[in-house]
């Protein structure tokens, strides 16, 4: 019977062979890899990968491109959306990118861009890492093969988003939702409510024809469990969506285009430039995009996300009033209702949204909600509003679901 | 604290991994290559690579998904959008595809996506080839490495697209434009409207910015002589594009987003769902996507394209009126003019707007012309309308540009 401590040995061993392993490997790709480059250069030579980014800055869109080194971004999932936002991110030259995934890659998965049938079996984060340090050597990488939802990995998810970033040991400056389902995506509200952190979602529709991203700041904007989740309408029928024992349909140009859309946000966002959207929807079937913003529910069921909007309503009122004036222009643009004066099928049926226990914003044309928030089994009957729920506990129900 | 159980688990995961690493060859990729699949299968299995597509009939998008297989497409231009375009089209099981391009791959390439950093030195056709062959060998593949705006390469060009349907003999299904300058374009422009092929247009702007997707049924809508090329305008100065020796910006998230909405496109009209889009733009600075239809100019520049308006006003004119009756219908979701109240600075002068050979076509908010048509050196001082331009001699103007 062995002792921990000859596993842990025994771990640190094979670690180290695998490491060694994957070095030794002969493969085409490793063979050319290109030296790292110590400053970015706006030369215009065949040879820089990074004078079409240094460029942007010759054409006034960004004030200092060289700034996107600086920062640290988590992509949660790499998958559909995850992947090609990881590898938009590498390429675009950013300082750290730390990955989130318990999947292996499938061929199942090939009819979405970046994994290659080659890399079938391997873990989806050590695939990710090996192709996309292979494009750019610049960008430091973090992975976490599991799952962030269980209770040890969630402690480790949070500690790393609190201390992962370029600087060990400060927080991370931006968290990127690319999961597929409810149960990650609350996993990663409490965690960002919890730690203040500012981050954004993305989705995409089980009919392959819809999707969205979403920018999240904590007391200021909607959380994920101030209301119920979003989506564009697809315009297909409810009823074709949720048979049972069938697998979601999916398509590369959909996911392409939400992660173009996601990792476009973040440029925005962290070099700042042009309008960062709140909400920013998708709809492939008549080519539409809704834009708006939802403020935080004061009545949230997070208290995380109560305390946040305290924290928010404090520094508001702090704030000289000329600058809330200028906000109130820039807003103006993001909250415009367009009028598209296409007809559209509510994917939620309105019973499911009685049930739901958020609050039903009030939505332009052209979105829904995605699902509504099951009402949680301690709370049924009662009113939800004042119940205190520590993170443990939000946890157990979440696993529970 | 890792319980013994848990170590356990690790070891045995360290242990499977280093065996999968040490059988890993230098052809990794080639070895792992999965075989042809006869029938498309919509079965849930992680072994199907076309599980996730198949499953778009199901959810009531895709009438006939596997019909995919009966189409050949022409991508012109292996770029930052053409080679995703390609990638794409590839991974959707697409049933030929017909790759131009006569670059070579540079690491000045790697701030966009699909090449990657061994490739530098490969014609870009070729590495794509090898590439998108090992995602999907259910696709045929043919490869141009050529300029298609030299006389000989136009001449064979043009005959791929009449003949290198998937039967051959039979044309195209489709040419998608992907390059990145005038010339190319009005050569495709050329080839199309001559052999009365539909195709789709997509570009992006020099500042990376902004782009655009446009679908041209010669005798239908505008061909590229009709009208100056069009735009979504970036909101930035224009005197900041024109220097003389500066290379021009690109992301990778703006190719990704229009090579995603071009494929969507493709999609749509393909399989015969949704709202097929005439024009479609891109500004990421503020995210607004303006639609739009322009209809072929009878005093057109190419002979061609007014032959095939002649043509199209002859069937128009054979139609049934119930059917014009529904056209109307369906054009005036994509007519639909948005109102987005975002101020835009044209990117073209009125001097050059002016000087402009083809009309200006009434635009909507948020569109301008990409550049103006060059007045034709033997057609100054005189009027164009008349002219009869031989392909020929078009050519040669167009060498001389």
């Amino acid at each position: 019977m062995a002792t921990v401590e000859e596993l842990k040995l025994r771990v640190r061993e094979l670690e180290n062979e695998l490491i060694k392993c994957k070095q030794r490997q002969c493969s085409a790709e490793d063979a050319h890899n290109r030296p790292k480059i110590d400053k970015m250069s706006a030369e215009v030579v065949d040879s820089n990968p990074y004078s079409r980014l240094m460029a942007l800055k010759r054409m006034g869109i960004v004030d200092d491109y060289e700034k996107i080194r600086t920062f640290s971004v988590a992509v949660v999932g790499v998958g559909g959306v995850g992947s090609v936002t990881a590898e938009m991110l590498t390429r675009c030259g950013i300082g750290k990118l730390l990955l989130f995934d318990y999947d292996k890659v499938e061929l199942a998965n090939m009819n979405r861009l970046f994994f290659q049938p080659h890399q079938a079996g391997l873990s989806k984060v050590e695939a990710a890492e090996h192709t996309l340090r292979n494009i750019n050597p610049d960008v430091a990488f973090e992975t976490h093969n599991y799952n962030i939802t269980t209770l040890d990995n969630f402690t480790h998810f949070m500690d790393r988003i609190s201390h992962g970033g370029l600087e060990e040991g400060l927080p991370v400056d931006l968290v990127l939702s690319c999961v597929d389902n409810f149960e990650a995506r609350m996993a990663i509200n409490t965690a960002c409510n919890e730690l203040g952190q500012i981050w954004m979602e993305s989705g995409v529709s089980e009919n392959a024809v819809s999707g969205h991203i979403q920018l999240i700041i904590p007391g200021e904007t909607a959380c994920f469990a101030c209301a119920p989740p979003l989506v564009v309408a697809a315009n297909i029928d409810e009823k074709t969506l949720k048979r049972e024992g069938v697998c979601a349909a999916s398509l590369p140009t959909t996911m392409g285009v939400v992660a173009g859309l996601l990792v476009q946000n973040v440029l925005k966002y962290l070099l700042k430039f042009g309008t960062v959207s709140y909400y920013l929807g998708y709809n492939a079937m008549q080519d539409f995009f809704p834009t708006m913003t939802m403020k935080a529910n004061p009545q949230c069921n997070d208290r995380y996300c109560r305390r946040q909007q305290e924290e928010y309503k404090k520094k508001e009122a702090e704030r000289p009033k000329v600058e809330a004036v200028q906000e109130e222009e820039e807003e103006a643009i993001v909250h415009e209702d367009n009028e598209w004066g296409i007809e559209l099928v509510s994917e939620v049926t309105d019973a499911e949204l009685q049930a739901a226990s958020g609050v039903v914003p009030d939505l332009p044309e052209g979105i829904t909600v995605a699902y509504t928030i099951p009402v949680e089994e301690t709370a049924k009957g009662e009113t939800v509003e004042e119940t205190e729920v520590s993170l443990e506990d939000l946890m157990a129900q979440m696993r529970k679901l």
